[in-house]
């Protein structure tokens, strides 16, 4: 069988994710990050059982707990707020994490290549790569690059990102039609529950689900 | 005055190369990382000096546990032994981490983009190369793409790798000429000390040594 290594952070993407290489024949090896984040122990638990929902025969958990010390970004550091969405806001969110992406496919790689896995996946998408310069679909190719120099010659390992070119609506439709159990997934950024549903992350989230005129199973603490 | 991000491991070679960075008019962030290997405390108690010696206003200690759960290297299984230097050996040697320095460059990446650096010098050389994919000047160069593509548009960040092309003798000339203090340095990979003087770190450390005709500073387990 097929070996994946899935990057799972518990939200509705990387959850689809997972589905969908197991739904391509991989056999899933789960990699969960947490990096300081507000909502982490919520996002775990959303990722430990989507994996263990897909028989995965790992679920490596790891701490970049580094983030919180470099600071800069509102997703991990405590003194800083996160923002509220805002229609028509252009540049990088303060959410932004430098250069997180690279960090999540290093370790990704160097599981991958430990384990003879033929693929990683992960879930940048096109919605996100106006905002954050790692979700280019350059920055992947460029990366396959480095995969490709940087481990030894006998590995071949392929990075798969099925929604580069997908919106959160496509994503969402593919997920239903694969039976994705969104009620086991989180997105918010402020809090572990219920969902605030005014940050960017419960914004798109919910414009999906209103996209695709299915109701969102999550609790929301109030109602857009 | 420009600042640079450092990789250093408290090795002679990472040493020598913050005292070129130094010596180039940078100011020190140093990056040192532990990743569970035996000669940690050692290697940190070094890197630390050498920082403070520099000046350098930060000294970011990050430590990658996750190498040891992925397991695989001899350098963080210990369960795996450490083996002696054999000449002629071909191939990628046991103490090979999968896929190290593209870890290490993703987190000097993040930390320099927060700090407004200009630069990360990382000490890869050429003897190095053969065994080791991802210290292959190939790699380094499609490393610098990843970051110019994944880091925000008005973020320059300048990837110098000095000793790429020299081999131990040529940068121990270099540290020399510099001042570097070797005895503040380690490189053994299996003692805290005094040195094993039998694996391949202390075997190409006390052949650079010999080439220059300068006594190593440090202490060994047995004259070889």
């Amino acid at each position: 069988m097929m070996k994946a290594v899935c990057l799972l952070s518990g939200g509705m993407d990387s959850s689809t994710l997972a589905y969908v290489a197991k739904d391509m024949g991989y056999e899933i090896y789960a990699l969960h990050a947490t990096y300081g984040q507000r909502t982490a122990n919520r996002e775990r638990e959303c990722a430990r059982k989507i994996a263990q929902l897909l028989g995965a025969p790992e679920f490596l958990e790891i701490s970049l707990d580094y983030f919180a010390r470099i600071g800069g970004s509102s997703l991990v550091d405590r003194s800083m707020e996160i923002a509220d969405h805002e229609e028509g806001e252009k540049g990088i969110p303060s959410t932004y994490v430098p250069f997180r992406n690279s960090n999540l496919l290093s370790i990704a790689t160097s599981f991958a290549e430990s384990r003879g896995a033929d693929a990683i996946f992960i879930g940048v998408q096109a919605s996100d790569y106006a905002g954050y310069p790692d979700c280019r679909p350059e920055f992947i190719e460029a990366f396959q690059r480095v995969i490709d120099l940087g481990t030894a010659d006998d590995t071949h390992i392929r990075l798969i990102t099925p929604f580069v070119r997908m919106n959160k609506a496509d994503i969402l439709r593919t997920g239903l039609a694969l039976g994705v159990p969104y009620e086991h997934t989180w997105s918010c950024y402020r809090s572990d529950g219920p969902a605030c549903g005014r940050c960017d992350s419960c914004h798109y989230r919910l414009e999906a689900f209103r996209q695709v005129r299915v109701r969102d199973p999550i609790t929301y603490a109030e109602a857009e």
